[in-house]
């Protein structure tokens, strides 16, 4: 998340008026209809000026999601290799994210998707558009086979992020990394590149 | 879940009082330390009120919690029959209760043990005592390997619970039965009888 720690700049009340007019654009429109144009328009401001504050319409979005991993950076790192071993890798980049002080962003974002609609639409635009989009050309096989593989490993990992980081259920709760690989990279794996079917 | 189509004995505002006053000393006592006599005092009422309205301990704890499913009745249905196709069954389970109308309770649940620590905690305590502690004994070997397969069963049936139900994530939000029973069941039997170390 290098927006967070990296200079913010520009007035921070017009910051937050793109800010709020994108994630009402993204979770309302879905993220290929929504336009800085209209986010513009909507903030009151330029568009060059959403340009200038944040960048490409997927850098926008992702500034507007306090998402824990900015998928830009953690995907190529997981997908390179291939799918030999990959389900070990999705799993060990996911622990070292949530096991991260990170993880908090990820546990308040997980909450509030579950209790307003208007998050969980929002979370799966970004899930749908960020993630999948990107992971699923590489997945191979039909685009509906792909996209059921990935749906099944978001599940996964979300009950994963549940169990572990927010009912905090024992003994996964706090279960030493290794272990929690050992256990979960199989199922990404067959989910990935196995058979499902 | 019984209780919720049957007659409801006594007065309404005294049932209520006994179950907020249950749910909070499930909540901060857990459920072997908190006991009837406790939880009638808090509400103002005779213990033996409580047993009348509500029976034993556990099925006051199932009363307080709207939980789809009443384990009581399930989990024998699943486990009868061994280890042999035990992940389809409890899949085929989990799905015949969630696509039913009493999924609806489930995704309340869940929003609501995600949106507060308290709920959570409720929850936690709910799956390990009253279904755990029940499950536990019968799959076999040591008990703290029993206990992370049981907490790896519930994190990929949370997950799914989530992406499916709450997310709504396609494919898997509208994926038949049939085609969620195919590719989640084999993770779950490997994490209730296979390797998983």
């Amino acid at each position: 998340m290098a927006r967070r720690t990296g200079r913010r700049p520009g007035n921070p009340d017009t910051r937050e008026a793109i800010l709020a007019a994108a994630r009402e654009a993204f979770a309302e429109r879905g993220f290929d209809a929504a336009s800085i144009r209209g986010i513009a328009t909507s903030a009151g401001v330029d568009p060059a000026l959403v340009h200038h504050y944040f960048g490409t319409k997927e850098q926008l979005f992702r500034a507007c999601m306090d998402f824990p991993i900015d998928p830009a950076t953690v995907l190529p790192q997981v997908l390179e290799g291939g799918m030999d071993g990959i389900g070990e890798r999705v799993v060990r980049m996911f622990l070292s994210v949530w096991d991260s002080p990170a993880g908090a962003a990820g546990v308040a974002l997980l909450r509030s998707a579950l209790s307003n609609e208007w998050t969980a639409r929002l979370l799966r635009e970004f899930v749908t558009t960020q993630m999948l989009r990107y992971v699923l050309p590489k997945l191979g096989g039909e685009p509906d086979e792909a996209r059921l593989r990935a749906s099944l490993v978001a599940s996964q990992m979300a009950g994963l992020a549940m169990v572990r980081y927010v009912l905090k259920l024992e003994p996964l709760a706090s279960a030493p990394p290794e272990v929690v690989i050992s256990a979960v990279a199989p199922t990404l794996q067959r989910y990935i590149a196995g058979k499902i079917s």
